[in-house]
């Protein structure tokens, strides 16, 4: 107990949950064509346990009890990087896309328990203790549905014309709670185990049925996930190296009438305690992303470096100068990431990481992405848009004139092998996908940016400036 | 004659050109699933002739002779202004995508023009007037194979390892010349009827065998073309609004031991023609960008603009600054092209965009593309990669789930039109093929910036330096 | 009559005006070591007038009436690219500082007539007329008060504490009215014949009191002038090779109980007016402004190749690269502020720039400025704030030690020379000085931003989008 | 011994030095209306050792010797942090301004003492052990004086038409070497003890004689210091409420054959540890630098947040915007800096910082300082350019129509308060002066990123990139 293979794993996700592609409602998730593959990319997690370098990172010995490292408590600076250096090690298996069926929802746990320990919330804590304990036990897969679907912008959820704008509770019976509503962008939901609902906003007086927070299996009744094809296809691996093998897919997740027993309901009807779970929440999930985002500059950085040398331009001034900014932009990102699990506050004897460097590390990862594509498209050159496919460089009649005139100061089929690797990254739908990531992923620039104003502590430098303008003794 | 119809041109392409598209030889290329919708957009050309809003542009008079706009050499501001106009309508009756089978052909004409006159080059002049003459009459559809493929970067022609990295003539006949090698990132060759090959670079002592243009039918034996696939597909209008029904395709162009009589080289074995040639070409085909560029950029500001209102957030302050930081963005560029025809300059009777507003244009297009698409990407929301396939949109049974949940401040429909519109100039295939074009087609950014040091006349600006500095009377 | 020597003008200045500079009443302006060389700078507009070189642009003739040409009434493009190369030709004649004694003062006169002929105000047309004929007439130099001082930014004028915040009317009489508050910011107000006051903002019900505007003469009893000392200082020309020879005062104005007579009064009591007045003084101040940056870019662009030469680096890559830039950025002002002019509109047979244009013109003047100085700066070198003074360049005893240690690729003086006036203009007073203009001076960047979003006409861009969404039909 | 107090260290300078000032000869140092501020700026760091709350971060003791911190040599990364404690606290207490007379002095030594050891130079090691143990003992302050004057910097110091331009020797003796030349841009050199003289570039075969570092005492004879008079001025500390009290002081420091005793020559002849010792010294010194520029961005930041308050703007989107991002920048400098201590490497049992990190902190730092001064001009409005002179505020005619109409949100005392902090560090001398320094002490923005460059460590990305090209296994 505590640690499942791969294949226990897999075989798990058959319990007729109810799940659409491409308008189809799919039988078993595993054996679909495309769902299977972001299964799979998503086992990588339940891989690493067994992987003799990885085990250190990925198991944790509590006692006699061994478990996913995720479902470790961190208690200080220490424990917060061990959690990243995880996150980064799965992403960087999973060929720079997250695996995240384990991160997102423990930053879920995390931050419920903060919530309801710092309101002395006793009945709805042991509820999560104990949904806690049966994940971490059975080594279960989680996912996070928080972003509701929200119609009107300008409006809050009792202001919209149609209230299933945002997850409500519609009954409240002795046995539990019925919601209804549905959530988007939830990442990896067709192939979890549970799906953790929290609210995704400030809630106030007035909002008392939207104000919830609860899990139920992937398989409930009346739980509904509609797929995005976003990054469909499985063919050419030539031009797709990444993601005919990595994917991962969100659903539109709709609750119709789904019934939640009590003791999955980690608080309902509290205005305060919604608003409190979907910022902190995000104070755990925001590390998560900066920590998986890594590998993705890494990469960026990586293949800027070998396409330059490919190409013969890497003497170039100008290219020593857009590899230093790349370098300086990925290593500026790292180093605040690092920073912020070694500021570590805590809070219930749960170590969180700094608020402040926490969202500048994602700001600085989030406002400057699109350059960083920007950058490596340019020294990689025309031949991302104008290239050959993968059917072309396997036809043995045309692979020859391909050899000879796809060369560059490296051979043409590790010219080509990076360039395509770049075109996945920055200029195919593996990079639109990550640049919209990368926007609004995990909180958007702006929510981003509300978040450091909130968290910045102004002290020092207003004191500083009222010293020196005569108006503060020191 | 003079004018072709549509279906005239797309007859004519009907000739036993060598075509390769995902490794196979394609038939003809007007019947074939990816290539024909190619062509079809390509005749958009022809189609502007026929209409009646865009006939004054589109058609042009001398004497009782009618023919395209195109061939209308510019004699003053207006007619390059007009020509820009013509430009950009045909790109926006292409949605966004440039139509491009006259438009570069005819720049390279034009600059054929003005560097044989220069140069007093009376046979290669009326050879050039010959075949000028010609392609008006017919009313001709032309590619334009300029850059070659290169090799190592870091060496010039005559150094490369396989001499073949430029397009060289390999033996002179009494009759002509035999030229071997191949161009990369030819546009449109499948589906015109003349390829133009012009040099790509400045070229010196020792490089007379790279040294040439010339022009040679697209079915010429040993011309053989290999299509790039990467906007591939037909399906799914529903996320793909604009690459289903709209295409241009790029080739590898490869030469193999081809003839080309002499009446059809305009200079051979000339270093100096050919690197004056490189650069007059740019000359009028960065103007030729900048105009196609406009119903993109209106485009991406409409776009931002309706999907602001769709999810009701356009009242929001920072979304009123990206916006308006939007609109500037692409009015500067759209000025800016303005004011290179209305500074037009002239050589040979012919009228030439001003060379340092024109590069100033394209060059503040390029530096500030990615973030544009980032800008809109940003205000349209995280649906861009998790939203329905057209299949779920088309299914009866999910169709009204969509319709419900997937609604802003704007219905459903008209909210997923607008997000698919911005997904496609965004993040999908199309998005990424156009900012690949915006960094590298028709001269990169370093290229632009090149040209603007070399063009920028000094003197106002350092006789003030001087003046002000006390060194230099007035 | 209609044109004025600079020494007549300097000798009106003589009225008891009161005006008060470091805390001391100055008795005669033009005798005043710091306003008489502020005077003196002013006085080069009526010697434009005189040079054979520059008449044709500074001298308008009407019949046989001849008069300054900032009194021309523009009527199409020509005009007001006349106008703006006069003010061009003024500013670099001032060494980079803008003469503004007639500029501001007719942009002025041109919205007051615009707005009142708009509304049919005919009394307040008549009055404008006659003050107008009297200025072109005599010649007389206009100073605009506008900016009021504004108290608590977050307040309206009627909600201040103090409801002198905005200058207001505190009483009406028969034979005219008494004003009361001040103004901010004012620009020549100490050497100047007439102040014009205008309202600085939109105005609504409730706002009567402080929506007027009027002229009144220099020297009115109760009209206050406390001038900034910004620029002080007229020795050391060695490192201040521009601002000890022109300066412009800027005055905190204040209306202490003035009275304005009837005739003076162009309306009162009227928000609608106020806020058109506000709005459309801008539409050519802001184009006055852009016009008048001209030869403060191009002094950068010409000092930053002059001192790249003198230090013997304007071989390196990244040298290149900043140049490159500064004239990019320098000639998209100059070319946006030409097609302010040439896009011109027309009201009531005014000819006014083109109001989206001129404001984006100042809008990418303004957000790049400070990159502009920094580049400058870097390209000059540390000397900039570790370099000698004149004393020490004047002394016998020094001046061949900095000979000999502080030349470059240049000699010591030409290079000092040289990066004494790049102190100027980036390091020293005079840099700060046009720093802070850049942001502040005829509007902020925000209030720019603020007019490029309202005049931006979306109707192509939306147009284009809906359709391509397929929401909308050509 | 080891400590001494600010009256002995200011008393020490009555040593006969030779000190010119605007072209005069300055007889004591610190009885100078200029230098006199400036010198007791630097005995703020003697203070420090007496101040009670300092005393732990300035005061080292080791046995039972108590020495300044400074002279300790860092074991590790909280030492490294104590040291950028200090250099801190000390800029604080400078007003923002760094107090250098020891920061800089023993980043020379230890950089010596990494060169010397790694190179098995005992002979070098021993006089370096030596001074060192002087300096420490008697508490001495330290210039360095390491930028050459260049003359031309497209040629190397033997390419130079006068072999001057960089400090040579010009004659060997058996007592010791005679150096002739000058450095320009040394800070504090007209108040410290001693002036350490270091290589200031990489020096190859032929630059023998260019190639040694040393230390004389700064009254030594032929040793001349040439001060610059860039922050001029000890009057009206109301506009000037920094550099009327704080002052650093740079020279052109020109040796005129120098003896140097050999036990004061730390090596000569050597290209190499010319050249390692150039770069060893900015692996401090750029540490140091960051250190010293955090109490800037602090003031800055502060008084962004005042003046947005006492202007009543506090509220609006744009200038919470503008402060986020302004707290983002300063923050994201902290970070970096503190992480080059906590990854610092040793060599030779010294502690050094992360060389990648410390000049991304750097470069942080300065590519955005000027974007920075723009923000808060931005938030502070024009009166930066056209306020009051103190004069005019001292003034008991004046000081009430100043109270009245000078007030925003906060009353016209405070409010002017923060305005004029503001005019100094972003729009008068002092701000020239730091913004020069952000862009080329302690090496220009192109060192740092050349720097960066040859730290980076592309294992790890080039690592992945490859293997996701599939052209590596892991």
């Amino acid at each position: 107990m505590g640690l499942r293979t791969a294949e226990e794993f897999l075989n798990g996700l058959r319990d007729g949950r109810e799940v659409y592609y491409r308008g189809e409602r799919v039988p078993v998730v595993t054996e679909h064509p495309e769902l299977g593959v972001a299964a799979r990319h998503a086992a990588i997690d339940f891989r690493l346990a067994e992987d003799s370098k990885a085990r250190d990172l990925a198991v944790h010995c509590e006692g006699n009890e061994k478990f996913s490292a995720f479902y470790k408590i961190p208690r200080d600076a220490k424990d917060l990087m061990s959690r990243s250096k995880l996150i980064e090690l799965g992403t960087s298996e999973g060929a720079t896309l997250v695996l995240l069926v384990k991160e997102i929802g423990t930053d879920a746990l995390l931050a419920l328990r903060r919530v309801l320990a710092r309101n002395k919330e006793s009945q709805g804590l042991s509820r999560l203790e104990a949904f806690y304990q049966n994940c971490r036990k059975h080594d279960l897969a989680l996912a996070v549905a928080q972003t509701d679907v929200k119609g009107d912008r300008s409006k809050r959820p009792s202001e919209q014309p149609d209230p299933d704008m945002y997850v409500r509770v519609v009954e409240k019976r002795p046995d539990g709670i019925v919601v209804s509503g549905a959530k988007v962008h939830t990442s990896c939901t067709p192939y979890v185990d549970e799906v953790i609902v929290l609210p995704s906003r400030s809630m106030g007086a007035g909002d008392e049925a939207w104000s919830m927070a609860f899990a139920v299996p992937t398989g409930t009744k009346g739980l509904r996930l509609y797929c995005s094809d976003f990054l469909h296809g499985t063919d050419d691996d030539f031009t797709r190296p990444i993601s005919t093998k990595h994917k991962m897919i969100e659903t539109l997740t709709v609750f119709d009438n789904v019934f939640v027993p009590w003791e999955r309901v980690f608080f309902e009807g509290r205005p305060d305690l919604a608003s409190a779970t979907a910022l902190t929440f995000v104070e755990f999930h925001r590390f998560t992303a900066v920590s998986y985002k890594l590998p993705l500059l890494d990469a960026l950085v990586g293949a800027g470096i070998a396409i330059a040398k490919a190409n013969g331009i890497d003497r170039a001034g100008h290219v020593r100068e857009k590899l230093t900014w790349l370098g300086g932009y990925a290593e500026t990102v790292r180093g605040l990431t690092e920073l912020a699990a070694l500021r570590c506050e805590m809070e219930e004897g749960i170590a969180f990481p700094h608020v402040f460097t926490t969202n500048m590390a994602k700001w600085t990862f989030a406002r400057d992405f699109h350059r960083a594509l920007e950058t490596v498209q340019d020294l990689a050159g025309g031949l991302l848009a104008t290239g050959p496919a993968g059917a072309d460089w396997n036809s043995l009649e045309l692979r020859p004139v391909l050899e000879k005139y796809l060369r560059g100061a490296w051979p043409a089929d590790k010219r080509m092998a990076v360039l395509n690797l770049i075109g996945e990254l920055t200029t195919r739908l593996y990079g639109g996908y990550q640049a919209v990531l990368a926007i609004h992923a995990e909180g958007s620039i702006e929510a981003e940016k509300m978040a450091m104003f909130r968290a910045y502590d102004p002290s020092r430098a207003i004191g500083l400036a009222m010293r020196l303008a005569g108006l503060e003794k020191r």
